[in-house]
């Protein structure tokens, strides 16, 4: 008989949930060392097999893969409500970009990422794809957070205080990606903020670069009918096939928001395996519309979920987007089993490690894959009674039933608490912003 | 000088939210006796004005009126998620209505209504109106909790292991109603189920019921587009007109859903003073539809929130609804304007009470009125910044933030914590009717 290997961690779960494939397993165990998930086993099965260094048991708890926040503005957590219930241009240009002129700097991003970043790992999130200014400064905040990240590095044509002009803001982004490059738990993307901001000789140069260090590139698209309308009246054809023209699309291009899309559009993003990120509350919130989730899907293309910033939101809180998602699939299709819950449970996990292109490294619970796994905890009465595990997180769990959170096997979140931050000082640090930018 | 009053309870808030008027008031205290508001005092001068026996500071928290939760079936939370992401009818006629033959029983009613009564506690509801059988079983779990209810008298022209017909169920739920009417957190309404599952003769007896012991009627209405359709080609009107035909509408007529309304619909229920209870989570996720909210509202009618039962929501949180409703008003007018977050708490809670007949007591808070009051906690860092604390509570805070809530002063949840009720004791008897329903 062979010796029982010895490993890292055992977490005993009341079900794991591998999202892919697509089943339950009660009564399972997860197997961890060195960051990664080296077994899933009946939990009965493991003492004969592992010999693990940390266990930790959670009875009334399902184990899933980390969530995927795919689209995100970290930093704009210090401006989270700072001007609810207004539409998105004089949002924008009222209240956003000024107080953004007046204030951005590197140390505002770094603490505004913080903040996101420890907000976001006590919801559950584990990856996320962030698009702001100074994304170096980002980086070293998600660097002390421990989550997992790609960092957009913006792009556009006008200056803030962090770049002049494209060829700064490339430059800028550029530097950020090197310092950083050789840290496993990020990659970086060009991210260019909008057809509608950055011009035909951007978007080249865009192209160029993304092409010589393959790097995937992420914009926000056709968020509004207004600029669906705008760009079809002026050059003929939408934002997307100017894109397309242009050559950025394709399976590394990720096109956040994508609400008002014309059929042709459809096609374009199923032709080039293009990636879309759906962003319910914000699309609700900013009054752009509902993005055609279940067509795009029927058309086989890959659909996660992003949160967008705490300023259109105000919730870092992807399985509470999942929730809407499925929520306002219903309603668009009239048909009360479009986008059920395992389907939502996938888009804001594997779906959204395919996005960012690491689902060959997350996004499921696999042998061989990262150790990125959350806890929910469905063990409290308002939990019950729990008929289907998966549709419980779904449509009944909160972001406060996540006790447990590990990324590449490091437990960051533990009962509730985060291990590396502390609460009290990440309070303080978002009244000081507060005092400032009121 | 006058020497201080002796008083029950101070509440010291950060700050008090009272809804009416609409209006912030930072460090302000509450001052309670025997189970009233007596003053709304700046904390700084109270101390000269009151001597408190009991005193509690909540220097992060907001403190506001209770919510109500204008519909539920209380008890239905014992089938939660039971056959999730399945259209309505399919729903009702394949998973619920089959076991409520085969389960439905007083004890079934008690500890359903028990489990829902704590949720809706936790969750900051002081006040709710219920809608299922046996309520004489639901009445004694509201009396446990604390909780106050208006208590729905259900009337169906078919059968249930609760009555035979029309007049068994009157004569039931009128019986249930005389062995509680003095309790004076309790009203009682006549809850015929629907306009299409109730006789124009049980009707009839319904309004002579109801204008003699003055009860308001709730029922169903204009949930689907089936439902106004079929009656269109069926009778030739819609589903509301026949019930004004009947003498149904008034004041004291609750409208529950209201999702599929013509013109004429809204002209009578403007017209007749109507209530009308929105339920957005339960419309989305049964794929009905959404709510002319705002014309409603435009039109002066005024329109509550309901969480609808845990098997079609599956959460009973007026927090979120209220959330939900500001989210999708703005879709469906596609003005990031439309429903402001003051508009919505007020929908959760005064106009709530008002559509209730409950207003005079609760739903605002005022002297003289009730003290039912919430806290809610905005001091966490994922509640930060917080540049104004009535958005804040509807676009980032979660029913977990909820700290205190106090029904009559009664204080029933303290620092997150059920007074009353044991949640281990909760959660095993939700454990329970699992094992048994499934």
């Amino acid at each position: 008989m062979k010796a029982p290997a010895a490993v890292d961690l055992r977490i005993d779960a009341r079900w794991v949930i591998p999202v892919e494939p697509d089943v339950l397993l009660p009564h399972h165990s997860l197997i961890v060392d060195r960051g990664r998930i080296v077994a899933m086993a009946p939990t009965a099965e493991v003492d004969s097999n592992f010999r693990a260094r940390e266990q930790v048991t959670l009875s009334t708890h399902a184990v899933l893969p980390g969530l995927v926040n795919a689209h995100t503005h970290a930093a704009m957590t210090l401006l989270r409500g700072i001007a609810d219930d207004t539409p998105l241009q004089p949002w924008l240009e009222q209240h956003i970009w000024p107080r953004e002129q007046r204030f951005l700097s590197p140390q505002f991003v770094h603490d505004g990422t913080l903040l996101a970043a420890a907000e976001m790992l006590r919801s559950g999130i584990t990856c996320c794809a962030d698009q702001y200014f100074f994304p170096d400064a980002a980086t070293r905040a998600y660097g002390q957070s421990g989550i997992r990240a790609l960092i957009g590095l913006p792009v556009l044509d006008f200056p803030t205080p962090y770049a002049a002009d494209c060829d700064g803001y490339l430059q800028a982004g550029l530097a950020a990606r090197d310092a950083w490059k050789h840290e496993r738990k990020f990659a970086f993307a060009l991210a260019p903020h909008a057809p509608y901001t950055v011009s035909d000789a951007s978007w080249e140069k865009i192209v160029v670069y993304a092409r010589q260090l393959d790097l995937p590139i992420q914009t926000h698209l056709q968020e509004t009918r207004d600029e669906l309308e705008r760009s079809r009246a002026s050059i003929g054809m939408t934002p997307l096939a100017r894109l397309d023209r242009l050559g950025v699309t394709g399976p590394a291009f990720i096109a956040v928001h994508a609400v008002h899309l014309i059929d042709s559009d459809i096609d374009l993003l199923a032709t080039q395996s293009c990636q879309v990120v759906h962003c319910p509350a914000s699309n609700l919130k900013l009054a752009s519309g509902v993005a055609p989730v279940t067509r795009l899907k029927a058309r086989g293309i890959n659909v996660a979920l992003g949160s967008d910033g705490a300023a259109s939101n105000n919730r870092l809180d992807i399985l509470s987007e999942a929730r809407l998602a499925s929520l306002i699939a219903k309603m668009a299709t009239a048909d009360a089993a479009a986008l059920p819950a395992s389907v939502a449970l996938r888009m804001a996990t594997l779906d959204g490690a395919a996005a960012l292109g690491f689902d060959r490294e997350i996004g499921s619970l696999a042998p061989g894959k990262q150790a990125d796994a959350v806890a929910v905890d469905l063990g409290s009465f308002e939990q019950l009674p729990c008929y289907d595990p998966v549709s419980q997180l779904l449509h009944v769990a909160g972001r406060e039933q996540v006790s447990d959170v590990w990324i590449a096997g490091e437990r960051l979140v533990a009962q509730g608490a985060l291990v590396r931050l502390d609460t009290s000082e990440l309070a303080a640090l978002a009244r000081l912003w507060q005092d400032r930018l009121q």
